[in-house]
C-alpha cells in the first residue's frame, strides 16, 4: 500500500483556488469566521467534498463533517480536518491545508478505488482563529464539550454581532447535535507556523503534543495629563507600566527556555493623543509552556511583575485571565502511525511540540489524536507572507493518507 | 479704572453653555476641529460676539476675528483669544476660557460704556489641539506665516479627509487673507494645564515664555510571527523596541530636570492581535525644554537611544521629526502690563514658563504678546476631569481686561 500517493498538484491547485476567497494584495487571505467570505469558502469546499462522494452534515455551531462510507457502515469514522477561517492578515495554508489535505485523501482513495474498513471523513471546524469571536478553537471546543453551545452562540464580535446571528446569517447553523459523536481517531495536517522544521531541514514533524496556554487582559490605570506642563515626577503614566510589562513578559519567557513563550500582541492606549500622558492602557499577554507546572509558575511571575511595576510607578494594574488550555500530549498509537507513514516514504522527520493551539487539542479530549506538521517558509504564519513548498504540501498529505489507512483498515478489493 | 471688573458669573455661564456642545458623560468635552460640533460652537460664539457689537470675519484657514471698534478706526487692534476645538477627551476650559474671557472683556466694556482708543478684538484660532489634523496650532501658525496655507489645507485626518474639505463642509473657509494683519498686541488667557499655581497657591501666572517643543513619529519594524511556535530568541518583536523607547524617553526627560519633558502619548501596534508577535509599531515622542540647546541635546539622546535599541533587538527604527517650535520669550512690556493688572487687583501671582504650546507662541512672532494663566484642579488638562474655580476664572478675566485697557487706551467718555 505504500505505493498509494496523493496527487500533489491537485492538492496545490485546490489550496490556490480556495485562497482566492478573501485574497489580499500581498498574497495572503483575510477570511474571518462567519463572514460572507467564510460562507463562500464553506460552499466551495462543501461542494468539492460532495463531488468526492461524501455526505456533508453541519452541527449547531457550524462545524462541518464530510464522511466517505466504509465497509463497516456503523464503525466510527477516522476523521481528518482543520479550519478555513483565517487571521485578519492571514495566509493561504494555516487551517486550509489540513482541510484540503483531507479532501485529497478522499479523492486519492476514490481514484484508486480503495474501500476502507471504517468510514473516513473530513471536518471543517468553526472559528479556530478566534480573531472575530472568542474563544479561539470555539467550534472544536464545543464539539469536545469544553464550551457550552449556548456560550459559543452568545459571543459577540467588536461590532456587537452575536456568533449565533452571524452563523444563521451565512446559513451554516446545522441540525446535527454538537459533539457526542464517536470518532475512531483524528489526524490533523498543518503547517508548523514556526522555524524548527525548516532550520533542521526536515520534511515532516511528528507532533507529540501542544504547549499549554494562558491568555490575559491587563488594564493599566494612571492619570491622563497634558504632556507639556506636567513635570516628570508628577506623572502617573499608564504606558510606562505597559512598557515595563512588555519587557517583563519577555524576560519571564526567556527564563522558561527553551519551550516557554511570552507575547504581548495587542496594546490599546487611551486617549492615544501625542500630547497627552496616557491614563489608560489595555494589553494582552499570551503565555505558553509544555509543562503545566512551569506554566503555572509563569502565571505567578506575570502577576508578581505587574504588581511590582504598578506599585513602583503609582499605577493600578488589573490582570485578568481570559482563556487557557492545559498542555496536551497526543495519543502514542496515533503518533506511531504518523511516524510509520513518514518512514515508509523515507521522509526526513523529527518529533516536535506544537507552540500553537489547534483544533486537535480539543478533539484529543474525545478521540485518539495526532498531528502532521510540514515546514513553512521562515517559520512565518498569521501573516500574508505565509508560504509552504509544494513538495512538503504533498509529503504531509501522503503521511496523512497512510496514517488514516493504517487506522481505517484497507482492502485491496475494488468497491 | 481698576474699579472696572468683569461679570464673573456671566463668564462662567458662557463657559458652561459652550461646554454642552460635545459634552461627554464624565463632564468633559469632545469637539474635534472642523467637525459639525466645531461648527455649532463657532456659530454660537460668533453669535455672542456679534450681539456684543463686534464685526466677525473669517480667514482662509477658518480663523475667526471679532473686532469692537476703537476711537481710532485705523489703529491695529489689541487682540485676545484662543481656540474652541478640544482633545478627544478634553475639558471645558482649555482654549474655551481664553475665547470667552475675551468675549467677557468686550461685554464688560459695553456695559460700562467704555470707548477704547484702539479697537479690541477676540480671535478664535482653528485646530489648536492638532488632535484631528497636524500640525498643532495650525491656524495661528498659518496666520503668523509659519505654515503655508496650502500645506494646512492639504493635511488629512486618519479617515483621509482633507483639512480644506472639512473646513468648507462646515462653512468656515472665509474670505479674509490668512495673516498679514497688523496687531497692536495679543493677550491670551488660559488654564495652566499643570500643577504649579495650585501647588504654590497663586491665582495668576505671569507667563514669561513657552517651552520649546519637538514632535516625532517613530516607526519600528520587526517581523510578524505566531506567538506560539516562534522561540523567544528567534523573534524580532517591534513592540519590545517601542516599550524600551518609552522608558528611554522618560529617562532622558528626567535627566533634563526640572524643566525637561518627554512623553509617548500615541502607540499603534500592527497587526495588534493577541497571538501574533507584532511586526510593526508606530509611536509618537514629545520632547520639551525651555532652553533650545538642551532641547537639541534631548533630540540627540532620543535618536541615539532608538538606534541602540534597534541594534540590540535586531529591529529597524525610523525617527522622524514631524513638528517643532523653538522656545519662546514673550514681550517684556506685555508681561509687565499683565503683572500691573494682577497687582492692581491684589491677586497672588508668580512668573511661570508654559509647558504647553499655545496659539500665543505663533502670534508672538508677529505681535507683542503675553499670556495670563489661572490654576486648574490638580493640574489636570486634556482630560474630562479638567476643572477650574470660578474665582480664578473671574480673576484671570479681570487681569486680561486691564492688560487690554492699558494697551488699547481708555477714555472715561461714554460713547
Amino acid at each position: 500500500m505504500t505505493a498509494l500517493r496523493v496527487n500533489g498538484p491537485r492538492l496545490w491547485d485546490s489550496l490556490m483556488d480556495l485562497a482566492t476567497l478573501g485574497a489580499t494584495p500581498k498574497g495572503g487571505v483575510c477570511r474571518l469566521a462567519l463572514t460572507d467570505l467564510d460562507r463562500q469558502a464553506r460552499d466551495r469546499v462543501g461542494a468539492w467534498l460532495r463531488e468526492a462522494g461524501c455526505k456533508v452534515e453541519v452541527d449547531g455551531v457550524g462545524n462541518m463533517f464530510a464522511i466517505r462510507p466504509g465497509r463497516d457502515a456503523k464503525a466510527p469514522p477516522v476523521l481528518t480536518g482543520s479550519h478555513i477561517d483565517t487571521q485578519p492578515s492571514g495566509g493561504k495554508f494555516d487551517g486550509n491545508y489540513g482541510v484540503l489535505a483531507g479532501l485529497e485523501v478522499i479523492r486519492t482513495l476514490n481514484d484508486a478505488g480503495v474501500a476502507t474498513g471504517k468510514p473516513v471523513g473530513v471536518a471543517i471546524w468553526t472559528n479556530e482563529e478566534g480573531s472575530r469571536f472568542v474563544p479561539v478553537m470555539g467550534g472544536s471546543g464545543a464539539f469536545a464539550g469544553v464550551f457550552p453551545v449556548a456560550e459559543i452562540l452568545a459571543q459577540r464580535d467588536v461590532a456587537g454581532t452575536a456568533f449565533g446571528d452571524a452563523l444563521a446569517a451565512i446559513g451554516y447553523q446545522g441540525e446535527l447535535p454538537v459533539g457526542g459523536r464517536p470518532l475512531d481517531a483524528y489526524f490533523e495536517a498543518h503547517i508548523e507556523q514556526g522555524p524548527i522544521l525548516e532550520r533542521e531541514a526536515r520534511a515532516i514533524g511528528l507532533v507529540t503534543g501542544v504547549l499549554g496556554l494562558r491568555w490575559y487582559d491587563c488594564a493599566w490605570t494612571g492619570q491622563d495629563a497634558h504632556a507639556g506642563p506636567t513635570p516628570m515626577p508628577a506623572r502617573r503614566d499608564a504606558l510606562r507600566g505597559a512598557a515595563r510589562l512588555v519587557e517583563a513578559v519577555h524576560a519571564l519567557a526567556l527564563r522558561s527556555a527553551p519551550d516557554g513563550r511570552g507575547t504581548v500582541g495587542f496594546v490599546q492606549v487611551a486617549p492615544n493623543s501625542r500630547n497627552v500622558v496616557p491614563g489608560h492602557v489595555r494589553m494582552s499577554v499570551d503565555l505558553r509552556h509544555p509543562d503545566d507546572a512551569a506554566l503555572a509558575a509563569m502565571d505567578a511571575e506575570l502577576r508578581s511583575a505587574a504588581a511590582a511595576i504598578a506599585s513602583e510607578l503609582g499605577l493600578e494594574c488589573e490582570v485578568r485571565e481570559v482563556a487557557s488550555f492545559a498542555s496536551c500530549r497526543f495519543d502514542a498509537g496515533c503518533v506511531e502511525q504518523v511516524r510509520a507513514a513518514a518512514k515508509a516514504f523515507g521522509y526526513s522527520h523529527l518529533e516536535i511540540v506544537s507552540g500553537a493551539g489547534h483544533d486537535a487539542v480539543y478533539v484529543a479530549r474525545v478521540a485518539p489524536t495526532a498531528m502532521v506538521f510540514i515546514p513553512c517558509k521562515d517559520g512565518i504564519s498569521h501573516n500574508e507572507l505565509e508560504s509552504a513548498r509544494p513538495e512538503h504540501v504533498e509529503a504531509g498529505a501522503n503521511v496523512l493518507l497512510h496514517a488514516v489507512l493504517a487506522r481505517a483498515g484497507v482492502s485491496a478489493d475494488r468497491r
